[in-house]
């Protein structure tokens, strides 16, 4: 449940909601906007909100909220949601491109990919440490070892991380090395996980699961923010259909439907949703046309022998490329 | 199957290819491309094409073809196929836009949009006058009052039109007063309709099913190109997914798809695909940054009242800037 | 637009709402039930029923219908539909079983197949004389030849057929040859092949489309019910979704979902809902546990050298355990 | 990979594969089905089993595996596996029976629902003590007191219990109070839980993901069996498609494919694979007759109360009409 505080409310009016909600054995989390101040309260039963605080001072509404998602909905906090990851910017007036490889594979391999993605113009490095794989005989990822690796190479080029966590007691870890948490697409529904990324107050990239509906997305991200972390960016990442043709169907129309329903910043992994890399950089410049804020593309020095996802990878040349063609429809667009 | 004929083969010996497999009892057809000329054989029971013309003058290979398109695939006709309808070019360096009500409703409301998509820029007129429609007991469309409007507003603005047809039989009707047919959703794989349309060797637009495949698209083209008609647009216009956020899921992959696939130009309609006036223009911006080659669009003078497909018309004022967004887009791919 | 009439109207009085209706332009059909008469009116326009029959001797109610289905209802029709096609029964306490081969391919294979179905206990016989075929360089059936095999095939055995009608003008000369005509599911929105096989009142065998909801594929039926044709059977053949363990999956739900909502009678295509031949007859025994009042299915003396649909075809050996596992499950749930 | 066993390989020899493979660093398991011993082997990098165990004694064959399942397959193990909890049978020649509510929510619920399913015929207890909810402000479960609750209906009854486990962390506590895990669908591809139920050897109730293919979910049963944990029940509970009818789409395809494709036991549930109780018991008796060993049902004192799910739970009353019905077709397949 939420309660909305008016414009003028000071500190200690909502410190008072605040703590009444606590001490009465449930969660209470301030979300400031630009415009509004909530306060959501969040636990078992039923709080009885009205009754505790309907009329206090400082207090404009009370919203009981059961099936809806709120904290994410644009109709509670109209303005874009705007944040900052170590100087790469989602939901501003730029766009924000992510690139490097499925997985980190090794030293040489991440260094001369986040060289080639800082050189074309990208703003962060992806790379994946702990791999959810289908198989449990395939190759896991690197581990902390690879974690490592990704803070060696922000340390040589100046480029921020996110790199996908899977489990809730392996956040803390991942805090500490990335600069941005991605919860995969499997796990979209691991509540524990949301959980744990909403404690943590990191930046998150949640992408949608493979057959999540929109609604669904933002529930998941509803769970993290119900937690006070309002640094959350959406991912379309392409869902399951019957078309073979490609790995995905990339669901173009989640883009502008999200931006009309959430203030959340919006991206789209071409990677993922093509599965093939010919037909990437078409469908980054489609996302960008649509009014994507960013991007997270898959790039490897060499392609044919990556450990994942190879087919899906553009060489460093390819992804140059991309950052160009993107560069022309972002500014079609309106967008630096 | 196919005899490719040799880059020198004059007529005479082209010629003989043809009337060969007539007088043998099965349909020919010549298919010139820039790069080739082909002689497509087709009947039933198995055309003895190697033993008929193998090793004669001017061939160059037989081509065994069963399950695959090949009339429809690059592979076989490795450049782009450029055509025009009385002056709307499409596949060509431009881009070709369509737009018009989902019915003809009258000659007030039709001649009304018309002249508002000529000022705007649309390239042709769309408009439906026979309606497939789910119920039986829904608006059915106008029949041939509906054409005989379409042919007034042509003369009254030069925009020319397409149209759906829904029968064999109606085809030589819709010929006389359209400038190109329409094969909708529900009857790409009207077989008999689709021989019909090739017959015709009038221009054809061809919507993809509500779920068909990439594959299935292109062999329904195939059934039209198999008569000799090379005037094939494909048309991308939604598929149906779980999401029921949107009306359709616009899958976007298909264009860069087919374009690698096909040499037939592609044109998105992004008013069935999103089902939703507020997301047309987004989808309508990202087809063309995808690398399609042209719009259909549903514009209605007044939304609210309109017969069928209300809640996806656009407005001429929305349509107006939904052109100028689209041509910021194609110049920034290249295209004019 | 219906016309419910009371329970004791007379045979003028039906007469007078019938005669009312088309002497204003509009098609009158009379639906008789067990418990109700009804007069459904369709046509251009919006008859104004109420101001022609409100209030006339013998009218119980009007019924102004516009999107929903209603004489395929079982709102309007309580009791099941039950009819006869040449001594095999739908929709009675027994059920009935179709079998034969995906396409007609000659005089030995079609008679060979006509008595191994009818000695293992099957009630009718399938074939195709007509194909629809996804490549137009496959094997398009037989055509009129085929028919010739199907009526040489009951002549011979006593078992009445079915098979596929492609086009509105095939009507006629399929009605000539066979018993009960099949409706493909690419055909199930070809709404003027639906009225041609409605005008014939002929029985008819409507298949769900390949991506249709329940609801249009009651909408298909009303639009042949919508000219008095109460013959019509509902087959469920399997659904398009992302599973490829299988062709397509078979959407078991449906039978109940049907049975609540239609009085028609259901069968089930376990042939093509499975695409195996191995799991045919599980799902053939899963069909009618659910409450299927019937099967049609997929029989060739030599499955290997089938010209189409091999993969999915039984032997004779197979289908007689078929009928035999059947017939055990129909006795569990109270079916003869 | 697997080292498979001689069938002659004395105790010795099979402890000498297994510490050999642990000494370098590797899991090792053993598995022991009636037909065969085999040495599961699994870690990171690639174990060189041939060089370590080719020719050694007591070693037959020496199976490289990467992508493909293998322990869960048919090809590796051919004989169903057979496993018992406290006294109810899994893939035996009878059927297994579990039901109960959604979630546990009351002592009183739960026991009035416990003793209904025993009186029925039901052989275990289902129940959620911990929900996954797609919205953070929903009822998630009574935690540990619902545990317990479920423990002393076991108590009360002698019904052994299946329950909900969401986080490896919880795994210990939940196998302290509950006879079968249960890992429902959105979890089917979160590892790590994958990973600790394995290790519990404790026995599971894996959930088909909402959109997983058949592939998929055996891949994900590989998980748990790559800890030696044979006990494992596929449980197919409806997949996400296009139709909106029911909630989910029954994939009864899925129940002789599983079947063919791997020893395991496969459960049905036809509550959440329909959403509506009035389609409940139709599915149920199709599930047996496919071939399905077991149903997981939800029942509930008083659905319309319920806290989740009332619309697709049975009354007591419902349940006990679906036993007999079941029964019936059970017999009928030769099944007890």
């Amino acid at each position: 449940m939420l309660v909305i505080m008016r414009a003028d409310a000071n500190l200690e009016q909502i410190n008072r909601v605040i703590n009444g909600a606590q001490e009465r054995g449930y969660r209470a989390h301030l979300l400031r906007g630009a415009d509004q101040t909530i306060v959501g309260v969040v636990g078992d039963g039923t709080p009885k909100l009205e009754e505790w605080f309907g009329g206090a001072p400082g207090v404009q509404e009370i919203v009981p909220i059961s099936k809806a998602y709120k904290l994410t909905s644009r109709d509670f906090i109209r303005r874009d949601t705007v944040f900052n990851v170590d100087g790469a910017t989602f939901g501003g007036p730029g766009i924000v491109i992510m690139a490097g490889p499925c997985s980190v594979e090794s030293r040489a391999q991440l260094l001369e990919t986040a060289h080639a993605v800082k050189e074309a113009g990208g703003h962060m490095l992806r790379g994946g440490a702990f791999k959810p794989r289908t198989s449990p005989y395939s190759f896991q990822g690197m581990g902390e070892a690879g974690l490592e690796l990704l803070a060696e190479a922000r340390a040589a080029t100046g480029l921020p991380n996110v790199t996908e966590v899977m489990t809730p007691e392996m956040v803390p870890l991942v805090c500490r090395y990335s600069d941005m948490l991605q919860i995969g697409a499997r796990n979209m529904q691991n509540y524990a996980l949301l959980h744990a990324a909403g404690e943590s107050q990191h930046p998150v990239l949640l992408k949608r699961g493979l057959s999540a509906t929109i609604e669904e997305l933002l529930m998941a991200a509803e769970y993290i923010m119900s937690h006070g972390n309002r640094r959350v960016a959406l991912c379309e990442r392409g869902i399951r259909t019957y078309e073979t043709a490609t790995r995905n169907t990339t669901d173009i129309n989640a883009v502008p439907v999200l931006k009309a329903r959430s203030h959340l910043p919006v991206i789209l992994d071409p990677s993922h949703s093509t599965g093939e890399a010919q037909y990437v950089t078409a469908i980054a410049r489609a996302a960008i046309a649509a009014g994507a804020d960013g991007l997270i593309v898959e790039v490897h020095p060499n392609p044919k022998q990556a450990m994942s996802d190879g087919q899906q990878s553009l060489t460093p040349e390819q992804f140059a490329a991309l950052v160009r063609q993107v560069a022309a429809i972002a500014a079609a667009v309106g967008r630096g």
